[in-house]
């Protein structure tokens, strides 16, 4: 698996052999560092680090052989030297960022490798869409991987997306440079009952020699479970307990545990290794998805290993789980994932293996950040049109878009109600008896409105419904066109004149989110990539979103995490209530029910 | 890597599925067995193995919903399950049989996976031969894949093979079914000095995604060992110490620790892991050459798991050394080398882990052998007789051919003189001062004939020397025409008579190894397949080969393993004096040297 603007090993291995045996000299040699080796789990004082071509030329106590007059010369200073960090599973689009302003992100925390699954622009853009974030990723100076996404629509038949992904799709997908295999197969229990357009796109990835991601997000480790092994997926980070992880492995998956901006399953898991003592190859570690926010201030996968760290896992074993284990994983140990000859020259310097300060990152052979602060440029894909205007509403929305009818002659109805629940994905089917006025159904106290407005094919259709639980107060509306999985546009609001100002900014300003109270807008977050990601730097998109969440609290939403339930409330794969284009979705019976209870 | 016979995991996938969930009935399913998991390291009792479609479907404590009443049974009782043995590098030649002879020898052993390297026939037959090799390991009942050899001739100007393997041979083997990476590049100093053609075939083999196999044969670990880790073999099982198989893994190459009929490098390098406590997953056990005596009486990976737990290693890590990180190693830890869902179901059964009886051997879901024998067909392919017919001569020797005329007038000379060093792989430079009788020089004691006879492309070509150590005396000849590793024919005798009825008698029978005194023939191992193999049993080949060990003994020649040293007299890269078809060579400086020096 080769990118295209990298040279692969045996295109330099003549300069890389002349390095080594001292005939030709070094571009780079970092001396005197302590060498992590992730092949013997080892620290070895003393050793230096030559460099060509962007690959690691040599290792060993004296490079002074293939140092010459114009080589230059890093002192690690008895600091080590690991190799850069693997995300092994993970969503740039969860950043909000395009690919390039996430690799800036990232790099600074010593991230070198991700492997990512373009899961959201699939929905929006389809197959085009993972193209150019695949060709944005070979842009970068790290190494980003693409997965094929596997599962567009994430339910078929209860909702529309802009496109959705075929098993051609994933064949053609599989001939790119930078695809490295098959993103999550979350559609499970289509793989347990043998689904042919789901064991379609395991074998053309399967065939390609790549790598199977998977998704199994159930409890039940029953025959379900082996089923959905037997169909080929080759690892999983869905699993939350001890007994996920060692469940995963004997069965010959590779378990990834992921601390995410909103997930942590790796305290719940490691236990495995460190107190299970089983062999710790088969684990790996990763974010799956992580808001910008806490890239700005909490890290990337420097975080994840110290928190493994933290948890009690012997370092060394850390380390691994974050570099040889991935690299292994994706059939990529010749070429990424620890300090060795032909290897891509991805070197982080840190004087601690516990706190692991990242110091100075190297990626492919080139100092790519010093101190925290990045020191290379991230190249940007000269995004079209067709991604960059991609909110289609058909017209524009007045508040007569959001009216809910009420039945001929009731003064009151018996409504079906999302109900919010903090904290948790799931979201609980309530009933409330609402008030009709003038002919219209209206909220009241806790529950006010919900619309589904589709953006991608510009049907003009909105799906209205009512959500309780966000403590919405005034006359407000909140709109987001991140809108898992299908990411059409969520509109939750008070007011309804407020509701269609805030559609018509985010058709506007091409996506995003955005807050509007008594006319004004509060808050917004331009999304103009797809309605999903923001070609600004992370800094600038996490102070927006920040605001954001500002303006919820300022509305009168305290409930953590608030946005996240704003944007997975289309997530029609999740019980018990959702709404989707199609109208409001009973997951407990993938049925699609009557907003309103008939009257008595 | 799939085996051009047997169905791939994604063709089967629907029946595996259907087997785990209960659906469908399974075709085997082994009960109450204990069992080793190579990804966790653990054992563990009471679990049950539901096989079908050749695979595994499904691995838990209870089948009972995968069994029908069709479903064959066996019962485990409490004996351990562990996966079929994967030997990581050997050559089948070198058990004198054929892959179908070769694998009928070593399954009821618990080989079920061999890589293999038919590198001997390269030199006979080239890409053809290869091919042939390639052909009959895919028709097996247990998986042999094939190395790609990449060093034929071994010594190029020094000697003429009967064909050539070129970088294009390499590029086009890759796209075979059962090619699975280049065979032991055995030019480490070809690749250390980046000879453009090594290089070639080493890229050829990376940009096909696949293994480069190394043969690092020297004790110097400085810049000669570190060029030729930058040139790209990713494993090597050349190491004798401790310290070559660390130097190897710290570098990112995997330890292949070998126990052959004559390798004996397990113990000296297992302590890296034993004593000195690093990460096992690297090091990968492997048998390299074994006779056909070996695996009829002592064993065949078996043997050498065996041995390395006698050495301490833990049996469990000594198994992964022999299963999954071998599987891993060649990118195939989903396709073999453990016992989980969606693997080739090989599975053997055993009731100690220490002593490791073999008594039931299963291989992609069928019984092969139980308590020893074999229980399947192993199928011949149709070797052509260009396979059959590899000696030729050009003519019907006499002894005529076998004269060494002394320079006119002289009554004495002093010739050069390959002396036989016994246990030793390396020969000696001697002098001796040799009688002539009637223009012709003679041995004399312990110096006699040496004969390399052209066999490849009948041009009558003999080169005459002599040899001394054997211990021959009377009127005797021996005669072989496994003569590494250009193979033409080495003749060795007291006699010139019977020199040339031993050569013709190996032209009579298309190749083997022949003795012959006072005109009459006392062994005979015909190897008709290229010279270099039977497809007879093992049984018979290694009875032949004792009766072999017999005459030679009845000769006077006592040396331990004489055998090997005469077939190994031609190999003109380990020093000091060696025979080719183009005289004899001085393997310290790799140059011609004369026979006899001049008269003083």
């Amino acid at each position: 698996m080769e990118q295209t603007t990298f040279p692969s090993w045996p295109a330099v291995a003549p300069r890389l052999i002349a390095v080594a045996a001292g005939r030709e000299a070094a571009d780079t040699v970092i001396t005197g560092g302590i060498w992590v080796n992730v092949h013997t789990r080892e620290t070895l004082p003393d050793h230096s680090v030559a460099i060509a071509a962007g690959r690691i030329a040599f290792v060993g106590p004296d490079a002074s052989h293939c140092t010459g007059p114009d080589t230059q010369i890093i002192e690690a200073n008895d600091r080590y030297m690991i190799p850069g960090l693997c995300d092994g599973h993970m969503h740039i689009e969860s950043g909000m960022l395009t690919p390039a302003e996430f690799a800036r992100a990232v790099i600074p925390h010593g991230t070198t490798s991700m492997f990512t699954d373009p899961h959201e622009i699939a929905n929006v853009l389809g197959l085009d869409g993972v193209r150019m974030m695949h060709d944005e990723a070979l842009m970068q100076p790290v190494n980003i991987f693409t997965q094929m996404p596997s599962c567009a629509p994430s339910a078929p038949g209860l909702e529309t997306t802009g496109y959705e992904i075929s098993p051609e799709d994933v064949a053609e997908a599989m001939t790119w440079p930078g695809i490295i295999g098959l993103g999550e197969m979350m559609n499970f229990p289509g793989v347990s009952n043998a689904d042919p357009k789901m064991l379609a796109e395991i074998a053309a990835t399967q065939t390609a020699g790549k790598t199977v991601g998977g998704h199994y997000a159930s409890p039940d480790l029953g025959p379900a479970f082996a089923a959905y092994v037997a169909g080929g997926p080759a690892d999983d980070h869905e699993g939350t307990c001890e007994a996920d992880a060692i469940a995963r492995v004997r069965q010959g998956m590779r378990s990834m545990m992921r601390l995410g901006s909103a997930w942590y399953d790796v305290e719940s898991q490691i236990t495995a290794v460190t107190e299970k003592g089983l062999d710790p190859r088969n684990f790996i570690l990763c974010t799956d998805d992580c808001h910008s926010g806490t890239l700005v201030n909490d890290g990337h996968m420097n975080r994840v290993v110290r928190h493994a760290i933290a948890c009690g896992c012997d370092p060394l074993i850390a380390l691994q789980m974050a570099t040889i284990n991935t690299a292994t994983h994706f059939g990529l140990e010749r070429e990424i994932g620890s300090i060795t000859p032909g290897r891509r020259a991805d070197v982080i310097l840190t004087s601690s293996l516990t706190d692991l300060p990242i110091e100075t990152v190297i990626a492919r052979g080139q100092i790519v950040a010093e101190n925290g602060s990045i020191t290379v440029d991230c190249p940007h894909f000269d995004w079209p049109d067709s991604a960059r205007g991609t909110v289609h509403l058909g017209h524009e929305l007045g508040a007569v878009d959001f009216e809910i009818k009420a039945p001929e002659g009731a003064n009151s109805v018996r409504a079906n109600v999302i109900g919010v629940v903090e904290n948790q994905a799931p979201t609980k089917a309530l009933k409330a008896d609402l008030p009709v006025r003038e002919g219209l159904v209206e909220g009241d106290g806790e529950t006010c409105q919900i619309a589904l407005v589709e953006r991608h094919r510009a049907t003009g259709g909105v799906t209205n419904a009512f959500v309780s639980g966000f403590g919405y107060q005034g006359r407000m509306a909140m709109a987001s066109t991140v809108a898992h999985d299908s990411h059409h546009m969520i509109v939750v609001g008070t007011d309804r004149a407020q509701m269609a100002l805030a559609a018509n900014r985010l058709a506007e300003v091409g996506g995003g989110i955005t807050i509007w109270r008594d006319g004004e807008e509060l808050a917004l977050v331009e999304l103009p990539i797809a309605g999903l990601m923001s070609d600004s730097p992370a800094t600038d998109v996490a102070a927006k979103a920040e605001q954001m969440v500002a303006a919820m609290q300022s509305c009168g939403c305290d409930l953590n995490n608030a946005y996240m339930q704003h944007s997975l409330l289309a997530l029609v794969v999740i019980p018990e209530l959702r709404i989707s284009d199609l109208g409001l979705i009973d997951v407990r019976t993938f049925e699609k029910i009557d907003l309103l209870d008939p009257l008595e």
